[in-house]
């Protein structure tokens, strides 16, 4: 194989340039005549009975088209268990903000109007705001549970096989548990010189992407079906839900991918089958645009944590137990990431004895969504927060008492499956030599360590490349783009194939046309759709050889392909341009079929993504304010397909990772009242917040991704909280537990408050 | 192989139920938004210089957006060889109705009123109005001839390669010459012993579909390309024409395809270039909905033709020599079917002797588009009008006498080329034994037997087949249905891959996500296409018995799929459904690649089809009106997929067929101005012209078609005017070499008028 042309060189964002310059268009920009206009009536009450609806006064408002409330919406796949299946409340609210009825207008103006005019009458009752509330002996019950939960969202980021353990007796609001057990923890416990315990605490966190969500639905008269354009990161996922939630054929829904504006998971499927199953009952085309105080009101955030870990370890840092209780409350639908996070709390280190006790929990507050690495950042913030302690009570230094005990290929993860191909010890020792690291301390400097963990998505894929007439390959692929994949998979397809990467068009194609795709999410789509690119490019490319071969009448294998021609081995006069043999393949009565390469993947060898960051820190102790001063970010990303890209997603997942770890959280009061309704209350991490951010990039080739590539996405978000609550304790000395680290709870540690 | 569940019975069309009840959208029911309006303003002579157009008026009109004449048009691709690529005068006008200018306006009726206002002064300059004049000596030149005309669009349906003749001295008209030569026709007439000679003439014949053309563009402002949403019936081949009209790369346009309300040809790609350059140009949606005047002004009919024939024969009937003189008129526009006229007029016999020239020459008229089986009826009505008129002098049956000649598998065309498998001698035997032309004549009955020849289109093709998670099969295609071919591709991949016919979905996909496909046209996309979806099927049916194999411990050779279940042979029990295994293959972590067959064909062997003809007639001596009483249509389908749609085609095509004999003609006066420009004009057949049709079906497979079909919808329209001429002069004893064969020739032939 020749030396890359293409793949590892910097190359900018093919969406980049419309993107920066506003021309792109969003599917609040789709212009579909004929539109209504949704607006939605949220709940005041975090718990209440529904006993009136009253549209009298909406409906008078001339352009007022309908009033719809739960009752009235005709949604056979009604799942009460499904935020999707059942999009607005049914005779009793479970949280503040859930959707009671949808108004339809002319204008989205009117529809707001309206919207405030449909007068709700509720019959509030008791309140379980958390999980500590609904798990006390005495609680109400937050709703009936549902009989079979399906898998949320966060399982097509990465599925978790675990032995789920008996629910009985743990209390009508537990819907869901896990039970990760090895050899004897007690033992364990009893061979070490040193035990650390704690509980720690994540907030709920929201993903605040830019772009609001917008659906637009359309009914076809032909078919009785629906078309409905979304800013989905899964058109076929999406489909299947509408069609499940509509009682009809998938065939009869069509998904169009609208520009994603921002996702990190919570962009799947949430208020499309409303949207569709509105659009086919008044027989109209739909829009619901999201307002940014909707986005917070019914959202699908990270769900909040509760995390109790105790972690024993020899005086020469040999870990010798691990016990720990994950607590997720999933408010008031199922769907916490629980069994992931209680899978990666205990698969990063070496240790015999294990105990892991996950729990769901019920509250009165809005259901969970997948955000960026699912469970992951709560499962890094407890361990690797212990972990950081370990080291410090053992006087080791923190990266090598994680070389002592980091996981390695054909280890055992917490539920006995074994570790496939890892770069975890190779970016431990890449942070390790790095300058950053070996440089001795400022004053006033606080550092932390802290490894991050995604085990990589899974989910079969198929791709086309297509040869055309003017000697482009256009590339189709199912898979939507949310971080940059789509300039990859072009990179793929141009390298593999042969064309320069201005001749690579890539088309993101609807749920009629699509070659099947997984979602993007849970960093899967180089590693999946890309390796399907590849070798739909590579098939491809062997038909354009098989036709050059017939017409210059020697063997393909004599053959090169480079700069847009095909050319005799030793003799480049002997050769034909690849627009030549494209257009001798599609022209009438043709002999050679067009070049037209089908690429498939499915594998259940995952790409395991692993992180490991560095963090300094200075702390005002009069303000209690916590500055990042320094970041390294370290990763095994297998291949860096395109660096700058790949560079791109670290300084992103950082960034958020920042945000969880010192300003991001939804609060709710003991009604369940969201107290942090606006961006002014719900603090992002600013410029000035964000330190510089050195990316090193280790690469320890996937065996299965297409060029050797892992996800990239997830990981970097994942250490952030735990490296700057580490970094935290080494410069005050006080370690904080509960994220986010506000300049509150610093000067409460510091004794100020 | 199993017995056929579904290839070969009778299904309803799937588009049958929308389109019947109105319920499909065509082009225009297209909501664009922001669209402006295109009209068109014709020339109102046939031939002049253009001194200047004055818009003012025009532009004065509130809402009126822009004039655009030829010569302001953006169109870096002109090429005045090719009416798309030059889709407005410049300069000179060629044709009465050539468009000059375009309108674009707010509204259609303010483009309509604005059209009218534009005020063009025109300095008129002689007129040549047709092929006579044109090759008179001192004849003025038509318009420059184009340096090297491309191929048109009747190339699309079936190529020719055949020598062509030096056009020296033939005069500055002839834009096109061909020559076909075998042995030596003056010693086949010296060795014959009947001799007949004859000129014969058909009419310039409109298309006459019922949609009129529509074109909607859309500029797009990200690629500086543009969306062209079009009733074309080649998506690719329409995508071509416009980015090399546009000087764009073909990835920068898409054509996304409309229903065809009707197209035989005549909606390939005419006014696409324009439509598309005027919204580049405007930056802003365009539309141009043709007028049924602008249908006729601006048209694109089958061009007229004048073919003299002289044929020897034996007294046996052996045919000794074939001279042929074949002249097109092509109107301003070169591309009339002249050369496979020629061909087809001498390659139904076996001739050891034989010469035909061909000649294309210019005139004042409109140029020529591709119109069902492009040639071949002028050249079956001369043809067979000779032949009948030999059997007739030789007193022999006219079908034994077409036995005794017909070529067979192996014979030569006229090119030299030889038959491959055909199914002529199999069409006469089934006429001949068939009741109809066994039954006793009746009195007044006039009889005429005919042969119709289509040679076959080729293209290469490229099929989809995706299994879906609900278990159902969506079919991609590129091809568009003019002709219900969508019904057949579904029957085909539901019988291939062993499901119901309602489990398939059919997609006709656009040029961004379309596999690659020909256009409909030439009766080659159930050839094509539908072998491309055969072995698309094939491959995903494979695939999935292969997951059922590992899934089921057996080998696929061991499964059976039938009803929507993989069960292996000899045990019923044994099984999966489709639907399971669909969601086996496309769940998060799968092992198994999702099912999706690719399917491709490219062959050089083509599938051609005949049909033998019998009209039988009464013609009313006051009147000289003509009465078709009975028909037969044998036809030799390879296999009929879906019987009542083959007998569909062919019910249309002799329907189609007696308007060419027996009404339909574009006539022009001596200045080139039209005197047909109304369906009150131009007659079309009605339901009381049409007999009783009685369809015949040989199947002779063909050895590359899907399940042995060839193309069916060209054949049945060729032999019906030569069929009726020799039925009228079977009845009046006088033979009309005219077509139409109206009345008033009758009452000629007759001596009454």
């Amino acid at each position: 194989m020749p030396a890359s042309q293409i793949v590892g060189t910097a190359v900018r964002r093919i969406d980049g340039q419309p993107k920066v310059t506003g021309q792109i268009r969003f599917g609040a920009d789709l212009p579909i005549p004929g539109l209504l206009y949704c607006r939605l009536v949220p709940s005041p009450y975090a718990h209440a009975r529904i006993v009136k609806i009253d549209a009298s006064a909406a409906l008078a408002l001339p352009g007022v088209y309908a009033v719809i409330g739960g009752e009235e919406l005709d949604l056979p796949g009604l799942n009460p268990a499904s935020r999707p299946k059942m999009p607005l409340a049914r005779g009793e609210v479970f949280f503040r903000g859930q959707p009671v009825a949808a108004v339809l207008a002319e204008s989205d103006a009117l529809a707001e109007d309206a919207a405030a005019l449909v007068n709700v009458e509720y019959e509030p009752l008791p309140v379980i705001p958390n999980a500590a509330a609904a798990l006390a002996p005495d609680a109400p019950v937050v709703r009936p549970l549902p009989k079979s939960a399906e898998d949320g969202e966060a399982a097509a980021h990465a599925t978790v096989s675990v032995a789920e353990e008996p629910k009985e007796q743990q209390g009508p609001n537990v819907s869901d548990t896990v039970h990760l057990k090895r050899g004897n923890v007690e033992q364990g416990f009893a061979e070490a010189d040193v035990i650390v315990e704690r509980t720690y605490r994540t907030a709920m966190v929201h993903q605040s992407y830019l772009e609001p969500r917008v659906v637009t639905a359309a009914p076809d008269p032909l078919s009785g079906g629906v078309t409905v354009w979304t800013a989905t990161q899964g058109v076929f996922y999406c489909r299947t839900e509408i069609a499940q939630a509509l009682g009809l054929p998938e065939h009869e829904v069509k998904v169009v991918p609208t520009t994603v504006g921002g996702g990190f998971g919570a962009k799947i499927c949430v208020m499309e089958p409303l949207v569709a199953a509105l659009a086919r009952q008044v027989q109209r085309p739909v829009r619901l645009v999201y307002t940014r105080s909707d986005e917070f009101l019914n959202p699908t955030p990270a769900p909040p944590a509760t995390i109790s870990v105790k972690l024993g370890a020899k005086r020469d840092g040999t870990f010798t137990a691990l016990q720990a209780r994950v607590l997720f409350d999933a408010g008031s639908f199922p769907g916490a990431p629980m069994a992931i996070s209680s899978l990666l709390l205990g698969s990063c280190y070496k240790v015999p004895n294990l105990d892991i006790q996950g729990q769901e929990v019920l509250s009165h507050k809005p259901g969970p969504g997948a955000y960026r690495a699912p469970g992951s950042v709560q499962a890094s913030f407890a361990i690797e927060s212990t972990v950081e302690q370990v080291a410090r009570q053992l006087g080791m230094d923190p990266v090598e008492l994680r070389l002592k005990n980091c996981v390695d290929q054909g280890d055992p993860q917490a539920s006995g499956d074994r570790w496939g191909v890892i770069g975890l010890r190779a970016c431990l020792e890449a942070l390790r030599d790095h300058p950053a690291y070996r440089a001795a301390k400022q004053p006033g400097e606080g550092r932390g360590v802290a490894v991050g963990a995604w085990p990589g998505g899974l989910e079969p894929a198929n791709a086309i490349c297509r040869l055309d007439r003017d000697g482009k390959l256009t590339v189709q692929v199912g898979a939507v783009d949310i971080s940059g994949t789509s300039t990859t998979l072009a990179m793929i397809a141009a390298e593999t194939f042969g064309l320069p990467l201005e001749d690579v068009k890539m088309v993101h194609a609807d749920s009629d046309t699509a070659p099947n795709s997984g979602m993007a999410g849970g960093s899967k789509i180089t590693y999946t759709v890309g390796e399907a690119v590849r070798r739909a490019a590579e098939e491809a490319r062997l038909q354009l050889l098989r036709i050059a071969a017939d017409k210059l009448e020697v063997s393909p294998d004599d053959l090169v392909l480079a700069d847009g021609r095909v050319h005799v081995r030793g003799a480049p006069d002997r050769g034909l341009a690849v627009k030549e043999l494209a257009r001798l393949s599609l022209e009438f009565g043709s002999k050679y079929e067009p070049v037209y390469g089908r690429g498939a993947t499915a594998t259940a060898e995952r790409a395991p993504g692993f992180a490991v960051h560095l963090a300094k820190v200075r702390v005002d102790p009069d303000t209690g304010h916590v500055q990042v001063t320094d970041y390294v970010a370290v990763q095994d990303v297998g291949k860096a397909i395109n660096p700058p890209e790949v560079e791109g997603q670290i300084r992103g997942g950082v960034t958020q990772g920042l945000g969880w770890a010192l300003f991001e959280q939804m609060r709710y009061d003991e009604q369940g009242q969201l107290l942090t309704g606006t961006f002014a209350d719900y603090a992002l991490p600013l410029a000035i917040d964000v330190p510089n951010i050195t990316p090193v990039i280790v690469e320890v080739p996937a065996p299965r991704g297409p060029f050797g590539a892992r996800g990239v996405g997830e990981p970097p978000v994942v250490p952030p909280a735990a490296a700057v609550a580490n970094a935290v304790e080494d410069a005050i000395g006080a370690r904080i537990t509960d994220l986010p680290i506000t300049s509150e709870k610093v000067l409460r540690a510091l004794g100020r408050l």
